[in-house]
């Protein structure tokens, strides 16, 4: 028998994977959580039938929601993930040697627990002295917070069930008070082919906000149509005119100095979701 | 009842569409020719089973296989595309006023007929008097030109089946000849997640014939991963080089001035497969 995970990335479009095995299918206090073993990629985890990361790709996700921030940043010290509870985030995190401490605050602690059994090599570094990890609702440690950090990522499901008050406008507002005064975040505002009135709707949110926004992408093929998009907004500093030598070498696959750039630059019909 | 086709990409991975009506299923002389309505991306041609172009996602692909080498060429007059059936590279090249003559080789001429029929804004311009359409076998098409044309895009189907010859090292000898002195051609070279050793295999196949090769990509929902690469091999011409006022303004969806440059920024991951 063949089995095989369908995910509706829209009502009449959808990706397939063939499956080796299912480690966990459990309802979560949060959530429906699948750890599933796939041919072509790996182990993966799935939210609410939703493919949050697997194992080949990643990389891509976890690189450009992190360094494209931190390097717009002169010295990031105090970093703040919500949500990301595989450890991926916080992994690229670390690999900036301004960071003294990272703190993760995920909703959801069986997302934890399982990641670091079913995917190590993403969420080993939880483990680090300089990782504080909570599991905490993500809007209230925001709500909570003040002039505190540098940058803050916000690495949330879909703006459906628990992540849905994640995208509103008054969670920027949180954020940027939680921020300091020459502090950054950046958020996945998911896919220009699919949910293009919520980048528009973000991005002018955050507009209203910061007094810097910008919107950069990344090829995910596990995530729908392939093409991410991801919301900065910034008190002081432009990701547009970071400095050449705020560049230091890290280990990645998919980020590159001219990455970082060519990233801001938009497919006309996405910037015309901007205007 | 629901239809649904589904793309196995790979062996263990795929994409799938709810279909709302079959127009054409036919097994022509050269290959499998499906013409299908989707409900997400419209009318969708599928050659062996596979998505070619697609109503709400074909912009990308004819933009960024027409334009990035029509702009890197100061002057183009005499244009070749060795494929493209459907008519959506001929539309984009017409687009630029140097261009006197395009020339369509396509082997399948069932492809032409239920283009024109089913994706109308696609292939209307296959129409216009500057067009020479021929139903002929590209390869041979090539193997018989001299010095005759500035720009040639091979627009082929996957190497397999009919258009496998057109990724080998003597097409690529074939279409330097066929080329003027200063011509620039381009092919579409699948992706890196599940093809990388392709990318790798042409792109060292045309640096062995032309002085200037270079790798760039651009996001196409329905091709497998959605991240699609394209390899240019040129004679003189560096794509890196283009002068700004080579830009004249057209009408894109997906090219800007901006992406002909940033498309040629390489996610580290695929860079390393040109090494």
């Amino acid at each position: 028998m063949e089995m095989w995970f369908t995910e509706k990335q829209t009502k009449s479009f959808g990706i397939t994977a063939k499956v080796k095995q299912t480690y966990v299918s459990e309802q979560t206090e949060f959530q429906k959580l699948d750890m599933i073993e796939t041919e072509e990629f790996g182990n993966m985890l799935v939210l609410d039938g939703m493919v949050m990361t697997t194992q080949k790709d990643e990389f891509v996700y976890h690189e450009m929601v992190a360094h494209v921030p931190l390097f717009t940043h002169p010295k990031p010290t105090n970093v703040l993930v919500v949500g990301g509870g595989d450890g991926g985030v916080i992994r690229e995190v670390l690999k900036h040697p301004s960071v003294e401490k990272a703190t993760l605050v995920e909703i959801d602690g069986l997302v934890i627990e399982y990641s670091k059994q079913y995917l190590p090599e993403i969420a080993g570094d939880l483990e680090d002295p300089r990782v504080e990890v909570k599991v905490d609702d993500g809007f209230m440690h925001i709500a909570t917070s003040e002039n505190q950090y540098d940058v803050i990522m916000v690495d949330s499901t879909e703006p459906v069930g628990p992540a849905a008050k994640l995208f509103e406008k008054g969670f920027y507002e949180g954020i940027s008070k939680a921020l300091k005064e020459d502090g950054i975040f950046v958020a996945q505002t998911d896919n220009p082919w699919f949910t293009p009135e919520l980048i528009t709707k973000v991005f002018k949110d955050v507009q209203e906000i910061f007094p810097i926004t910008r919107l950069y992408t990344a090829n995910i093929p596990t995530y729908p149509s392939g093409l991410w998009t991801f919301t900065i907004g910034s008190k002081q500093h432009d990701p547009l005119e970071v400095q050449e030598e705020r560049f230091h070498d890290i280990n990645t696959k998919y980020w590159t100095k001219d990455i970082q750039k060519a990233a801001f630059a938009l497919p006309k019909f996405v910037s015309d979701l901007l205007k």
